[in-house]
Order: structure tokens, then C-alpha cells, then sequence
């Protein structure tokens, strides 16, 4: 007999985000350089204005914050919704560490073990991971690359829901497709939950990032939802600072921002450096938001065109976040993305993808799906398409005829 | 009808250490000072290496780091650890989100919903905050105030396990006790957990806050226990970086780490500034930690002897952390904290206190106990001592005699 461990964490899920990491860091120890469009980690700087706040840290220690999150940073938070019509009281909203810790309390504070939450997949694949560690089931609906993986109509929403069903998960601009739903989407995923009493819980985190003139509108505008709704929010795509951990939660549910102020006392407070840095992210000049918006676009369109004009593959033009899902001409995604970091490079450089199926729930789905996140400058860029295309020629796994 | 929140938010218990937060907010908008003696906040100084390197922060923007921690954080923490004489691998190591989090990953990688985990209680509250948070429940074994809150006879111990125990949970020097456990209480524990099956968790953040010439014997040098010891452990107070969200597990079971990681992808990583700033922490001059350890022993002598000279307070001798437990003669702790607080004052101070009946599991246990972090200048306690002492002759539901 030995210690065993929980189920739990057989049912964990591996990040498809990061799986791939050893054959990368093997890439690297051959010489290779390795583009990666794996992870939603951009190379955009963060605004002066934030960098600059480092330097203005004058306390002699660095001492736990509120739980609920510094006054300054929450104040931000208030401001910046109110920029956007958007109106939240301070003890509306709870600083989180990164946007990870907000879905992770949200599904806490909604959802029992042996619950359910519908989500629409391809889903941004940690939400498995926060819902398995609090033994929440993601019940998925598909929705398909042919439809630009837009949603389905009310009644596959509807037949989805279940006794145990607790909330609708809805995340625009969407990671992984970059889809981002309409007026008509919006509010027919409102009236379900209306309809059937279910929390909607909004990831809004790449809401400035769309394209082509599409708008972002926001959950929260939803009429009559008040109590339903809980956005889940972050700074770390805004400014750049994923590794900051500076997150958010807002919510007009007094009882429920109650359960998330407790299991925020459990773990103190989020980061204090993260949300000093932060505290100004809605004082910065608006060119940079827009420089950065239409870099992406351009990245966009590289991207895309690229995709687009490869034969066998299946691609959508999206219209925000920085992430697209394609359907590849390959047997198994995940063997491809290991066939591009272990037995090629284009001058000697490779690309390392994330594999999609990690970001379906329904066994199977996805396997010849990546999302490719297009965090590189244009030139870096052009090139990583190049190698895609060329391994597509090469890889032994084609599904490609001729 | 209406939407409703999950059983496990109800269950979440508000933490007793914040939960007075706002009466203590009202005795500062009346303009009285509040010496917070309720959070273990320390108000000394982090290193100066430590500060200084939030200036030498030259990244465009704050990236990700890699899920388990920056490479040179963890090679810190190695040496660290490798100067006390424990010997861990990089792959042994995994930087949390704080202890916090390095609780909560281990809570949710050994033990399943509806499994227990015993801990000796008056045990630190926020063990209940992540068990709930995962669906575990704590099994409390009982330690005295008469006894110096020591470990009781290994019988006693083996008579709570159940057949859902699935690990013990031993923080020493203790919070909220300040108790050492000796070398036959650690030998001991370990004992029952090699028949039994069991993991040790060890929460050891305060280990090198100990006093009188008490040396802390770490849990990892028990024999015989390597797939079973987990340490969870953070930077917070070591260094005075509480609010940095610093930590990280230790633990030479592979499989439990491969859990851990992927836990600890789904958040991405803990927070990059905090890492940097810290990972100078084993690279700090010996007279700092000397230096910080000596104060400590100076306050807890103040404070030990105040109490223990007030007529019916029942305190022993506390040789580590820096708090201690103290038995009041009062009908409730949290009445009294709300008494001190609201209704009274010397000079126009007062004192915040945490009651301990939140660090019980026990129904009705520690009642008329409260911790005390003695966190602050030695003039700031006498003062704050006073406080108490007044406050204890003043107050309406004393249970002394005459």
C-alpha cells in the first residue's frame, strides 16, 4: 500500500497551451528557434506609464493589500467601466490574482461538485482545469469552424441544460477562435439564461481587441440580469501584463460578491505589486490602445491570408482577441505540432502550436483543429506561416489528397 | 425562483483574522488609532537587496513566466534549502501564489471531495478556507492553551483517523500558537503517517522565527517519508513580502508534482514581479534574519509578560512564528473584539484582535481565546498591552471572579 492521489488529479487536465513545452525547450537545445503561437503571450511593451509605476513602489516592505483589492486599483477598475457606460460601485468589484483567479472563485462561489456549466467549445482550455479543481463538469456545445464558430441557435442552448446546470460561460472576443458574438447572440444567451435561472458568467478580458469596425458590447448591458451576471476581467492583455496576475471580478450580486470576498480572505490578497503597476491602466493615453489594435490587425490579416491560401486548410476571418482556430489538413494536430518541434525547421526556425482538441470538452472534437495565437511582430510572423506551410507539405500525416 | 449561490459558498467561512475589518474601519473614521494586532502583517523592513531589485525590472512589458515558477526563483529556493541541509531538485520545487496557493494545490492533489485531513487546531484558519474552497474537510484534533498548545499522545492522533483521511497537516512554528514541536512530537507524526499511508504537509513558513535558542526541525528530514512529505512554504514573512504572493511546494513525489503542475497550469504562473523581487532572498546578509529574529524574541517577550502578569489570561510561552494564543477571562473573544474596537479606548487607541474561535473546527472551542500577532515596535505593544489590559477590567462580559 502507498499514498495514492486524488481523482482529482487524474482528471486534471494537461494545458494544450503547454504540453508541448519539453519538445520546444529540445528545439532550443538543437539550435532551433521556435516562434511561439502556442500561448496568448504578446510581445506588445506595456505602457510607459504602467512600467514607470515600478519605480514608484516607496513602501519599506511589500505588505498584504485588502482582500478585496487595493482602494487605487479597484478605483481604476470603477473609472475604466464608467469610461464604457458601464456602471459598477467599488463593492461591486473584487481584485482577483489574474483573470485565472476570477473564473476560479465565480465557479466556486456558483457551482457545487457534480455541478454543470455550458460552455461553448472550442473554450479557452483552463476552464476545465479551474472546474475540475472544484469538481464543476463543463457541459460543452460545439460550435464550428464552417459557422466562423459562432453560436448555435437557442434550442441546442437550450437542450444542453441540465438539472445540475448552473451558469452559461460566454467569453467575446473569444479565446481560442477570436470570434466575437453579436447583438442577436448576446441576447439570445441572455434570455436562456432568463429563461432558466442560470448565472452568465462573461470573460470580456480582450474586449478592446476587435477588428474590421466590429464593437465589443458587454454582458453587463444585458437588461434585467442584474443578479445573473458576473464578468470575469483582467489586465493582462490590456497593457501587457499577463505576468503581473492582476485580475478582476464585477458583479451587482451582493450575496454572491459576499462568498467571493470569503474565499478571497482564505488566500489574503491578490498581488500587491501587480495591482500598484496596474492602478493606472485606464490613465493611459488612448493612442496606445488604439497602436496596439491595429497592429493586431495587421497581424490579423497576415495571419489569416496565410492560413487562408493554404490548401486544405479551414480558417474564418476573426474579428478580435489575438487567437485563431484552423482546421489543419493533418490527421492529429498534436502530432503535427510535435512533427514541427522535433523533425523540422525552415532555416532552422519552427513554430510551436497549440493543439486544439485541449479545447474541447467532447472527446474527439478538435483533433485536426490549432489555435495559433499571433503574439509576433509581422516579419516573425510571415515567417512561422512560411514554416507551417512547408511542414503541411512535409508532415508523413497528411489528410491532404494528391 | 431566482439563481442561488453553491452549498460550498455557504460553507466558506469568513475569516476570523479580517472579519473585523470594518469595525475597525468605523474606529478610524472616529479618529481612534487601531493597532492591528489581528494580521500577521510584519511592519519590518524587507531586505534592501530585496527592494532594490524592483528597480532593476528592465523587461518591456511583465511577461508570463513558466508555470512552476522563474528558473532563478526556484534555484533560490534551492540553495536555500540546500544551505539548511535538505536537498531538493529543481523538479522538486514549484513557485505558488503564495503559501496560499501551495495549500491549495496540495489540498487538491491528495484528497478528494468529501476525504478529511486532520490538523491540530487552534489551527491558522484559512487551512478551512482552501479545504472548503475543494470540497475537503478538516478533522480537527484539539491542543491546549495549559499544555502550550504541544502535540497529544500518538493515540489520540490515530484514534481521528478516518477511513477518508487522507493526510496530516503540521505547521510549525505554529500559527496561531507560536508552539515549536519538538523532535519526539515530529517523529511522531511521522510515525503515524508511514503505518497509516498518510501525507505530512508541512507548513513551515516560519522557520527560522524561533526563540530561546529553540531550533526548528524541518518535517523533510523525517526518514523513510519522501513520497509523503509535502512542504508548503512562501517568502511572505521570511522577507517581508507578504504582499508579493510568494511561495512554493516542496516534495519528492514525482506524481504529486505532475499534479501540482498541472494545476498550476491552469493559472499560467504565479506572479513574475513578486518572483523577481524575491529571488534574491537566499542571497541576503545572516545579520538581517538575525537582526529581525532578535526584535521578534524582544516583542514576545513584551507581550508574553503583559499577558501573562493580567489577572485570569491563560498564556504559555510561545518559542516561535510570531503570534500567540492567549485564553481570556471573557464570555466571547469576538464580542470582546468588537468590544475593543466600538466602545473603547486609551489616548484614543485601541487594539484589534483575531478571536480564535475561528481556528477551530470544534463547534464551541476557543471561545474565550484570541491570537495575537505581535507585529509591530515594542513601544506600539506596550502601548497596545495597555489596551488590553484596561479593556479587560472594563469590559461588561468578564468572567473573572471578584
Amino acid at each position: 500500500m502507498a499514498v495514492r492521489l486524488a481523482r482529482r488529479a487524474a482528471e486534471q487536465p494537461a494545458s494544450p497551451i503547454r504540453r508541448l513545452a519539453p519538445f520546444a525547450a529540445e528545439a532550443r537545445r538543437s539550435g532551433r528557434h521556435v516562434f511561439q503561437l502556442n500561448i496568448g503571450q504578446p510581445d506588445i511593451p506595456a505602457p510607459r506609464e504602467v512600467l514607470e509605476r515600478l519605480q514608484t513602489f516607496d513602501q519599506p516592505n511589500v505588505a498584504y493589500g485588502p482582500s478585496e483589492g487595493l482602494p487605487e486599483f479597484i478605483e481604476a477598475v470603477r473609472e475604466y467601466y464608467d469610461s464604457l457606460g458601464l456602471t459598477y460601485r467599488t463593492e461591486e468589484l473584487f481584485a482577483t490574482t489574474g483573470g485565472s483567479e476570477a473564473l476560479l472563485f465565480t465557479l466556486a462561489a456558483i457551482a457545487d461538485h457534480g455541478d454543470d456549466v455550458l460552455v461553448f467549445e472550442p473554450f479557452y482550455t483552463n476552464y476545465s482545469g479551474f472546474a475540475a479543481m472544484v469538481g464543476v463538469r463543463t457541459r460543452p456545445i460545439t460550435t464550428y469552424a464552417e459557422d466562423g464558430y459562432h453560436l448555435p441557435d437557442v434550442g441546442t442552448i437550450e437542450r444542453q441544460i441540465g438539472p445540475k446546470t448552473r451558469a452559461i460561460l460566454l467569453c467575446s472576443p473569444n479565446n481560442p477562435t477570436g470570434t466575437v458574438y453579436g447583438d442577436e447572440e448576446l441576447e439570445a444567451v441572455g434570455d436562456v439564461c432568463r429563461r432558466h435561472q442560470l448565472y452568465l458568467v462573461a470573460d470580456e478580458v480582450y474586449r478592446e481587441f476587435t477588428y474590421d469596425g466590429a464593437k465589443h458590447r458587454s454582458a453587463a448591458t444585458l437588461e434585467g440580469l442584474d443578479r445573473q451576471i458576473v464578468l470575469t476581467d483582467s489586465l493582462s492583455k490590456r497593457v501587457s501584463l499577463c505576468g503581473a496576475r492582476v485580475g478582476w471580478i464585477a458583479s451587482k450580486n451582493a450575496e454572491f460578491m459576499d462568498a467571493v470576498l470569503r474565499f478571497g480572505q482564505a488566500r489574503l490578497c491578490p498581488p500587491t505589486l501587480g495591482q500598484h503597476v496596474g492602478a493606472v491602466f485606464n490613465r493611459i493615453g488612448g493612442d496606445y490602445m488604439a497602436s496596439v489594435v491595429t497592429e493586431y490587425e495587421r497581424r490579423r490579416n497576415l495571419v489569416f491570408e496565410a492560413l487562408d491560401a493554404m490548401p486544405g486548410v479551414l480558417v474564418r476571418r476573426p474579428q478580435g482577441a489575438f487567437y485563431m482556430c484552423a482546421k489543419l489538413p493533418v490527421d492529429d494536430a498534436q502530432k503535427f505540432a510535435e512533427f514541427l518541434l522535433r523533425d523540422f525547421e525552415v532555416d532552422n526556425e519552427t513554430v510551436m502550436l497549440a493543439p486544439a482538441d485541449g479545447f474541447y470538452a467532447t472527446p474527439g472534437a478538435g483533433v485536426d483543429e490549432a489555435r495559433i495565437a499571433y503574439v509576433l511582430n509581422t516579419d516573425e510572423l510571415a515567417r512561422a506561416m512560411n514554416v507551417i506551410r512547408a511542414a503541411l507539405e512535409a508532415y508523413p500525416g497528411t489528410t491532404r489528397s494528391g
